[in-house]
């Protein structure tokens, strides 16, 4: 089935979302709205939150729950616990990834696929992840608890590594080529060990490419790190897509001097033009309107030490938009700027680019069930793209794919002082149960 | 003898500089300068160079001789053979300086010391030290060599470990504590093991402690590193003084956070701010006139990750000037602009000074002296601050110090591409042979 085909037959379903719990068939009543009756247990959840926060907890808050280590394993057999009491079929893929299943009402429907990941950064929270991972078992748990079978089988996923670069999530689209298996994880065990410590087998990753038409589609309700629901006292985020990322190295190149001796009118100082770099790539960044973030996050000078002019500076480049051609085209500008400013003080820049990645947008169906479960809830939304990267960036090459995020205090994510209320967990909760059910309704 | 009534006695010198080679009695006639008769033997020095510069030699050019390694030993075991050659007494003192002397024919007159170091930063040339050094001893050979004995004993000294921090000559007035024997220098080495390599004795050290009215005058010459005689094409440089160098650690803390999901308007990224405080720094130090200088050398910024807003960056602070208290005004107002900077984008700055050594002026009538030798041979002069460090200016603390310098080609120093002419290297010989005799004869 290709995104065409589906937002189409999806068309039907939105506005059909008060499907009011069980029967089934009272999902399919038209007409204004009503509260949906079926919900899920809220307190469970977030028992279970705390309980999953235990493995790799730091004793300052938060977990280093990083993934291929002991506390890893242990959140993922804890986690697998829940999936079997939720009555799902638990298995790991070859790439590791924890797959829960339950069988559909209509075999020949392609599963609904929904979850997210249970790996932290070091000192990371509790929120980024488990809240989609414990969420989506508990919507398979109740509808289970409520006899409901849905029509299509539905699997609830534990993607592997989505901290160290959505391992896991690239191995199940088949874009994990066999090269990056030996690169290095931050738990020091390389992917195709820390594979194997999960209960994959690196060795048979080609047999894992799923593609389009196996699934019918994937949902990932996550938690929202930029801090704009908190900000603007909002319930749910519609995720309008996971915005492309460039990254360049940028080497700027001047003449390394004695700072005692060299006169200010003769330096050609590189950390000078870096400064003004950085400053640069702010304002062109800002200098139009939209929702393009771009940043300088590293810089080293050389040689390095207050007594010496830098000869060179090494920093880098970042720029993240919804739109390629938009990440491109700021990226020209930046490095038209930093030519002139490398003419005014007798410097040169070099940018090389190492790595671009595609903006991946969910689908407008999609979106629109997903806007349609809050508003049957009574909740609020806006539609909002994604700064950072989710294993759904690699769903949408395959699937059609949303994205529900709840708020995060103040948008800290990435910390200890990571931190989503209780009660908007359950509001996410309730959101994927919805549309889970609205995109089973077909 | 304290400076003033140095500069009194040296009065009368000034203008008496034709002394015109032997028979001393010759340096006293008044009027006309005319060319000095007595010359160093510039061929000898500058083969000399060529063969110093053989301990230590890197296959790119230029040398590595760091203190207390073995090319260092290998150096100094050339250069104390030189020194006998040149008819001098040759001594290693408790700290590891080599000191080479010569009688004069007035016992109860202190010494007069001339000389500079031979040991080079790593990838250094082999210019800075070695010309004061070689052509030191070439004036002691030079006098040998017509028979004259010099009013004042003469010693020529060469300081260990300049470029590691002035060490031998720190120690030579005093000012080596003991707990800073422990401390490592580039060779590995700590210093109280290096002065042990050197043949000196770290135990006596406080034996070391020479005071006001022990010597006449110190004399160094040395390549001018900031590349002002090499532009303005002039011979000699007089210096006036050497700068006073004031070093601040500045941290600067903002919010770290990530980069993808952080809308521009919500940062508060340390690196930005650290780019308007490099500028502002420029700036500031720019805005009046005068050769003060100010640098940042040194700049990181934390996590340190392309994709992570910087929430601390930690860089440095570097003014020089001659005089102090302009040092300390312009790190003030660095201080208060850094504050309105802060103040501007929700990030603190923070400075810690670490280091704040005193100009040192070198002594009027010493200048007078240089100047005048200078001209007598027909040399351009400009008088000019040093920018770096020199052990002159510890010297300057217990007797009547003057600097020479000669030109070094585009001001390069540190590096394999520094390079003084042989031209200008027997100029300076000479400045520094009639300096000599200037102030012998009182």
């Amino acid at each position: 089935m290709n995104r065409r085909d589906f937002s189409l037959r999806l068309a039907g379903a939105v506005g059909a979302l008060s499907l009011g719990g069980l029967p089934p068939a009272a999902a399919h009543a038209r007409g204004r709205p009503q509260r949906p009756s079926v919900m899920v247990d809220g307190d469970r959840i977030n028992r279970h939150l705390m309980e999953l926060a235990e493995f790799g907890r730091n004793p300052y808050g938060g977990v280093s729950r990083v993934a291929y280590t002991e506390f890893d394993r242990q959140g993922r057999e804890y986690v697998m616990g829940l999936m079997r009491e939720a009555g799902l079929e638990v298995s790991i893929d070859v790439a590791g990834n924890i797959i829960g299943k339950r069988a559909g009402s209509s075999p020949a429907l392609s599963p609904i696929l929904f979850g997210s990941h249970i790996d932290s950064v070091p000192d990371g929270g509790n929120y980024d992840g488990d809240v989609g991972v414990l969420s989506s078992i508990e919507v398979a748990r109740t509808l289970r608890a409520r006899g409901h079978v849905t029509r299509h089988p539905i699997e609830v996923i534990v993607f592997q590594n989505e901290e160290g670069g959505t391992i896991g999530s690239r191995a199940f689209v088949g874009h994990l080529p066999d090269k990056d298996l030996d690169l290095v994880a931050r738990s020091g065990k390389t992917l195709r060990d820390g594979i194997r410590f999960l209960g994959g087998d690196p060795s048979r990753l080609s047999t894992l490419h799923w593609k389009t038409g196996d699934y019918t589609a994937y949902v990932e309700l996550h938690i929202e790190q930029g801090g704009t629901l908190d900000a603007e006292r909002l319930d749910i985020g519609v995720v309008e897509g996971i915005v492309g990322i460039g990254w360049w190295d940028v080497t700027i190149d001047g003449f390394g001097n004695h700072a005692g001796t060299t006169p200010m009118d003769k330096r050609r100082d590189a950390l000078l033009a870096a400064a003004k770099y950085v400053q640069m790539v702010n304002r062109v960044v800002t200098a139009e309107p939209g929702r393009q973030v771009g940043t300088v996050g590293k810089i080293q000078a050389f040689p390095g030490a207050p007594n010496v002019i830098p000869g060179q500076v090494q920093t880098t480049l970042e720029i993240r938009d919804l739109d390629k051609s938009k990440i491109v085209r700021l990226a020209q500008q930046v490095m038209d700027e930093a030519r002139k400013i490398g003419a005014e003080n007798g410097t040169t820049f070099t940018f090389r680019e190492t790595y671009l990645s595609e903006p991946a947008m969910m689908n407008p169906a999609v979106q629109k069930v997903i806007e349609a479960s809050a508003t049957s809830l009574g909740l609020s939304t806006k539609y909002l793209p994604s700064g950072a990267g989710h294993d759904a960036q690699y769903m949408a090459q395959i699937m059609p794919t949303g994205m529900i995020f709840c708020p995060s205090v103040g948008g800290i994510s990435h910390s200890p002082k990571e931190f989503t209320k209780p009660q908007d967990v359950v509001n996410g909760a309730n959101v994927l149960l919805q549309t889970v059910l609205a995109l089973d309704a077909k």
